[in-house]
């Protein structure tokens, strides 16, 4: 009973992780409620996402070209001022965004579009063998940060990246276990808490 | 430091209901993960909602016009095999969508736009004037449904509309109370099941 635009634009949102048909109905109707020039800017911005953004062929994250520009490269390699012999192994964009935000890292990273799942099979979409040949190719890489989630698929993705580059010699090393700011050490787990007594300082 | 048509996308998705920036962030990640085709059919979807959907200008639901079409009604006000005397008035288009599927109801419908709020002024985007004219130039209305929620909104509503709709001859009625399908006796509230008593049949 609904119009046909309308059934495939609930059908496309509906695939989006995070929105299921009951949202996708919603959003669609709250789109409707606003003007023509409204929705086309929506329209606009998905097509240069898809026109604009490239992704970067050394680590993976995302970069918009100029027009007319030839560049593969995203704005972090490309900078030769950022630290060339360290790299930190991010799961996904968001989290390279998150590291940014700090303020204290300077190298590069390399997006591995996912973790390690111990479902067999599920892995073979992750940047693995393009980060081993980016090292073998980058002798001068001296540490691999692997920044992932301390959480069990994170762990079992530095077991196995920690594996795989063992037979070159940078260091690897991984991010720090310890009490979150803010968090009350009587609440803490136990986990947490002899972690943070092991990396006191 | 993300590229300008990525952030324009996130500031755009950001405003969608039940979307916030975190999400429309792995939204924009999750369509940069697909090629360029797929991602134009989002664009196309949204470019279609603006162009083919139109909104009824007597019920205030939506339809889609045929390539030069002039339709301005939508197809259950077009279709003279429904109930010309009946008509239900509901919050949203999902509510209207909800109905029709159970099969039970031929009548036509009015879309509210929301429900009245107990906080002053925000009622003036709610198609009230609208209902009360379609009524006056429709004399044969003989019932109008008040399908809304039992909330306190809805109760509102349905407290406004009754008084609004009073000069006009037609009966009105609200959706029935009573214990929903599956509920279990002993866990219903007492309201409900003092309801349901009461509807008994």
């Amino acid at each position: 009973m609904l119009p046909y635009s309308l059934t495939r634009f609930i059908e496309l949102f509906s695939k989006i992780p995070g929105i299921g048909p009951r949202q996708a109905h919603r959003i669609a109707f709250w789109l409707l409620r606003h003007d023509k020039n409204f929705l086309y800017s929506y329209g606009f911005a998905i097509r240069d996402l898809a026109d604009k953004i490239h992704v970067c062929r050394q680590c993976f994250f995302v970069f918009e070209t100029t027009s007319g520009g030839s560049e593969t490269l995203c704005t972090i390699c490309r900078n030769p001022s950022r630290d060339q012999t360290r790299i930190a192994v991010v799961e996904k964009e968001t989290d390279l965004i998150s590291i940014e935000k700090t303020k204290q890292y300077a190298g590069l990273y390399h997006v591995l579009g996912g973790l390690f799942s111990p479902i067999e099979g599920n892995n073979h979409d992750l940047k693995v063998q393009e980060l081993a040949n980016r090292i073998r190719e980058n002798p001068q890489t001296q540490e691999i940060i692997l920044a992932f989630s301390h959480t069990a698929e994170g762990d079992l993705t530095a077991m196995e990246l920690e594996r795989i580059l063992k037979p070159f010699p940078a260091h690897i090393t991984r991010l720090g276990l310890g009490l979150p700011r803010g968090a009350d050490v009587e609440f803490a787990d136990e986990d947490t808490l002899g972690n943070a007594l092991q990396s006191r300082r």
